[in-house]
């Protein structure tokens, strides 16, 4: 186990009906940018629950709608001028990852000097941001409980991240209820944005840390267990719960702690998205496969690990087992209505070298938990994971 | 899944070398209470590693030594006095579970305005507490990362807790070789220590709580795993840091969110350890094997996955999986050193009628996640756990 520091001070309010208290955890007398993404949260009731619960507060806010996934740089700088010229101090994230990954660049953009776009594309330091909280309504990204937000830019057709402690959530509100309008598909990639999450953090090599191994292994059978029940209709109020809380624990950061972390599938993942919009979670169904044909030996031993573990194979040789895991873990995808794969994603061929060549140019490579993935095997996973 | 929120803002700072840094998180101009236990960390090194750390980041301090195990409320006040007189403004805590609890309880004192003893005989709401570092020396209590501690009053014979995120550590460093120089007694404790706050918080009833279920048995098993590599000698220090990992996540509140909880083995376990002197682990190992005797059918569920999950434990009835499960875990208590039951722990016959008395007394009582435990079976309990 490496040397790590963790510190995650977000408070989580978890469980039915506390939207209601959301006014309690935001400074008395904070001027209030209420962003939010489409027309979903007018239409399922959670709007009308903020606006409530701001106004029993006492709280003046100003709305501002469209952040849309995948959230754009030109659209969030349009929050950025609202807050500034409304002199708003404090923001609420309402939505999934992406009103708050939006909602994080907004939160450093605002007191931020300069090119607002530096934030993103040089990583620059952050003095300071607005603070922050969020009323969750997507179980998928872990945003609500780290400080990463991935934005993307119209004009360049990029995707790029950043991250700061500055922009954590001074508080998460997760409501079960809040997912029951969600269509099959919001379900079903969150399903597999958790899991891929945990297998970035998990699928590496050894390193003596059997409590993370057994944590990320938790909330990888936990989603496996749950996630027929979480599809089902009616909605179930627990499998729902479950998998908030599966997805909140994925990216959190806390099973990562002291570890090896990959996070090649998302880097590649995040291409696909820019170059195709493909969903967040479609792209990471989509490499994943590759990843794992083309890094099986540098995995070999996790690999056969999550096949006892997460899928309790444990008869045959070592190949076989890990092709039944890989084979398990492209149908569990799928059985969320997931493809699994490049060519069930409607990846075209091109995207292998216009992928590795983008990740090359911006100075992006090597991925990969030991570094050792380079252009050409950019070029081979999204080859190999048809 | 119950609702609940979860915050837990401790900065832990956990790895070799780590010491060094811990002027870093210390407020600059902060003046300082150093406070500790007995010489051991003047023979391992540990002293001089904090001096040194205090000096170079020009922090002025003043050294309090001699908070005891079971730390009690009349050493506890001198510190408090010559905190006030001092006026010492931050509080770093160096030393096992005991210090750390201790610490707590003189920073919410120091600022108290009225009888201290409330803070714990009544539970006095905290308006303020002196914030409060720690370097943590022996992995066991979990104090390091949560809002609790235990103080015992000589004078009463009395043993009590209190909680408040007042008191919660700004940081915990976490450097696994300052554990090198315990003695094995210490080690065992810590490994029953941590086992025992997980069973508190998952071996009550199925609550639809999964990811929590595996969370738990994750840290279970992994002191299963570690505990022999823990034991031996030389100090190994992957073992070492994993315990220390374990007893964190053990009791920093993030296993037990939205489900129920016991403590009625902890409840009855800080009796014996007022009346006889007992260590707490071992309090604990003593009385657990009654609590599991005489809630069995309440607990039927859980024990039965408890040793499918954890001991492997899936052939023959209910019943005998059951007893099977009991005898591995008092197997593991005692391969770690520490005595399982009353009989072996040297509690006498009278303890069951006086500890029953002791906590009806008290208002202590009903215990239990479902409040079943009256004074009854609190001595059910004791004669159960030979």
């Amino acid at each position: 186990m490496d040397n790590f520091t963790y510190h995650n001070p977000v408070k989580l309010i978890f469980g039915k009906g506390q939207i209601a208290q959301v006014g309690r955890d935001i400074p008395k007398g904070a001027r209030v940018l209420f962003a939010f993404g489409g027309g979903s949260i007018k239409a399922n009731g959670i709007h009308a629950q903020v606006v409530d619960a701001l106004g029993q507060a006492g709280l003046t806010f100003v709305e501002f709608s469209g952040i849309e996934p995948n959230p754009r740089y030109e659209t969030l700088m349009k929050a950025v001028e609202l807050a500034r010229a409304e002199k708003l101090d404090f923001i609420l994230a309402v939505g999934g990852g992406s009103v708050v990954d939006g909602c994080k660049f907004i939160a450093a953009a605002i007191p931020f000097e300069g090119d607002c776009w530096d934030i993103v594309a040089k990583r620059a330091r952050l003095k300071s941001a607005v603070p922050l909280g969020v009323v969750l309504t997507l179980p998928a990204t872990g945003s609500e409980m780290n400080a990463f937000s991935v934005v993307s830019r119209e004009e360049t057709g990029e995707k790029l991240g950043f991250g700061s402690p500055a922009v954590m959530p001074r508080f998460s509100v997760l409501d079960p209820e809040s997912t029951y309008s969600l269509p099959p598909r919001q379900l079903g990639n969150g399903i597999v944005d958790a899991f891929v999450h945990v297998l970035e953090q998990y699928l590496t090599q050894p390193a003596d840390a059997p409590l993370q191994d057994r944590l990320a292994e938790a909330v990888l059978a936990t989603l496996v267990e749950i996630a027929p029940k979480v599809m089902a209709t009616p909605p179930d109020y627990q499998a729902r719960a479950n998998l908030m809380w599966c997805a909140t624990m994925a990216l959190n950061g806390l099973i990562g702690q002291g570890v090896p972390q990959d996070w090649s599938t998302h880097m590649i993942g995040h291409e696909l998205t820019a170059l195709y919009g493909i969903d967040h979670a479609r792209s990471l169904a989509a490499v994943w496969p590759g990843v794992v044909a083309v890094r099986r030996e540098a995995k070999r031993a996790k690999l056969l690990q999550f096949a006892a573990r997460v899928w309790g194979l444990t008869e045959g040789s070592e190949d076989q087992r890990i092709d039944q895991a890989v084979a398990k873990t492209r149908a569990f995808f799928e059985s969320v209505g997931v493809p699994a794969g490049t060519i069930a994603a409607g990846i075209p061929a091109e995207a292998a070298q216009l992928v590795s060549a983008r990740l090359s140019e911006r100075g992006g490579l090597p991925l990969g938990e030991d570094g050792a993935i380079g252009a050409a095997e950019v070029r081979a996973i999204l080859e190999a994971a048809a």
